[in-house]
């Protein structure tokens, strides 16, 4: 039965699956992703991640990634999180597997897959915010997934929410994801306490430890911040939460409600949900993608 | 020759006209907003206005009002400009009239101006932003208005440059509009100088009055912060601006392009334009959505 390989590259972990044509995950692998290694122990990783799946049932592949992807080219142009720049990711695939492979941009394939399985389904105006090492969204107008002149919208992650405020990878300063992101949130907890925790962690530290409850309401004031510019730009029916954070399921969902209500003095907010795809919606996304090239005869 | 009578409905100024069928525009008139007077002196100049265009080639109206607007209904919601809660403008206008009205949100009507005869001609993705007595905006994604989920999308003068900021309007604070729009920049000026001047005037004296320099710049750079986060949200090919202070060109193009490619670290500015429709642009485009009125046999 023909399969895809789908590959979903994260700043923490490398996740990995083989996909049937109904969204069925098989052989599913999850390892580290070598970011302390540098750039190029990660790409070796993706590759290995792949060619372990590979198999004479597998007929395409697709491979997420985050920061800047140039789709048509299968270029990941820029990854902050895992010291790329323009890596040919396509190129470097199809020669390890024999197959057509697509790249896309991680969000992008995760709100296919909201779209297609999660939370997004159904609501034609929707913002979708990933919350993982770093943040980043996808933006639903009409049921369809809003691009952008470069392919570049969605980036909420870098919205300025207190300019001038802490510095971000990006060269910017006060960004969501400085204060939101997992990657943010560790850094700051590390800053206050000396204590290296990952953000998961923090999350269910929240009544006992009054560090993280300090830098976890930072991280839903600035997501409230972020979300209220989101909403009066776009006027979204709902705001789906995903990534890994969203796992923290009430404790980031309720209080981030809360936060976008009490910055929106004049109109009501929309709901805020979140993903019940969880950690898989890249790699649900890859598989989707990866299944419509073979449709498309790419 | 059948003409439609057009209405731009302003915190300042009133603006009326016949426009015949390819957007020529007839006896135009312009009158002061008596919004001092109270919102049913609004309404009563809104309907003398319309009245004094009446005539026997009238063969539709079209309102167009800032804040909420609820088309369907025909019904001015809320604009805090105005004074106005829940103005049942179509039902008094048909009443005055004899003929169809439309009424829709100023901006989306400038909008659509923009995008028949103005700076958005032809560009996919823009953001325009009107910079009147407040600001408000139109998202124009693959061609296309975003009205989002309650028809509430645009909102850009309402985000939230300067979280817990000066107090806007709205309820809120620290939004775009209490620092760049005509009122904002005038009652920032007065509280400088005890001088009271329209922010036009003010941007007249941008090399010769440090308070006009001062006020300005703080409008410029909310504008940029502002800016960067709809670029980052919508990812647009050109922004827009129009509206009254648009009218200050170059004085205001140039720092505002400036100010937003100072807030985006690692993405290029989209381009800013300023609206050659000027002060036009809501007119122009109540008589479209007039004709569209009678083409659809409303």
């Amino acid at each position: 039965m023909p399969e895809v390989i789908a590959v979903d590259v994260g700043g923490t972990s490398i996740r990995a699956a083989a996909i049937d044509i109904d969204g069925e995950l098989r052989r599913e692998r999850v390892r580290e992703t070598p970011a302390a290694d540098g750039p190029d122990a990660v790409v070796a990783a993706v590759r290995a991640a792949a060619r372990e799946l590979a198999g004479p049932d597998v007929v395409a592949a697709g491979v997420v990634v985050p920061g800047v992807v140039d789709t048509a080219a299968g270029i990941a142009r820029y990854a902050t999180n895992l010291g790329w720049r323009d890596v040919p990711l396509r190129d470097l695939l199809t020669a390890d597997l024999g197959v057509p492979v697509v790249v896309e941009h991680d969000v992008r394939a995760a709100g296919r897959a909201e779209l297609a399985f999660g939370s997004a389904r159904g609501a034609g105006d929707c913002l979708l915010v990933w919350l993982g090492t770093g943040i980043a969204g996808v933006v639903v107008a009409d049921g369809r997934i809003l691009d952008g002149a470069k392919r570049m919208a969605g980036e909420i992650g870098h919205v300025p929410v207190w300019p001038d405020g802490e510095p971000c990878a990006c060269g910017q300063r006060g960004c969501t994801e400085v204060y939101a992101s997992a990657a943010g949130i560790a850094r700051r907890y590390l800053a206050r306490t000396g204590v290296r925790l990952a953000a998961a962690e923090i999350a269910t530290r929240l009544h006992t430890d009054p560090a993280a409850t300090a830098v976890w309401a930072e991280a839903v004031d600035a997501l409230g911040l972020a979300l209220a510019s989101g909403t009066l730009l776009l006027d979204p029916a709902v705001i789906v939460l995903g990534g890994g954070l969203a796992g923290a399921g009430a404790a980031l969902r309720e209080p981030v409600a809360a936060a976008l209500a009490a910055r929106l003095a004049w109109r009501a907010a929309p709901e805020v949900r979140t993903s019940p795809l969880a950690g898989r919606a890249g790699l649900l996304g890859a598989g989707l993608i990866a299944w419509e090239a073979i449709r498309e005869g790419r």
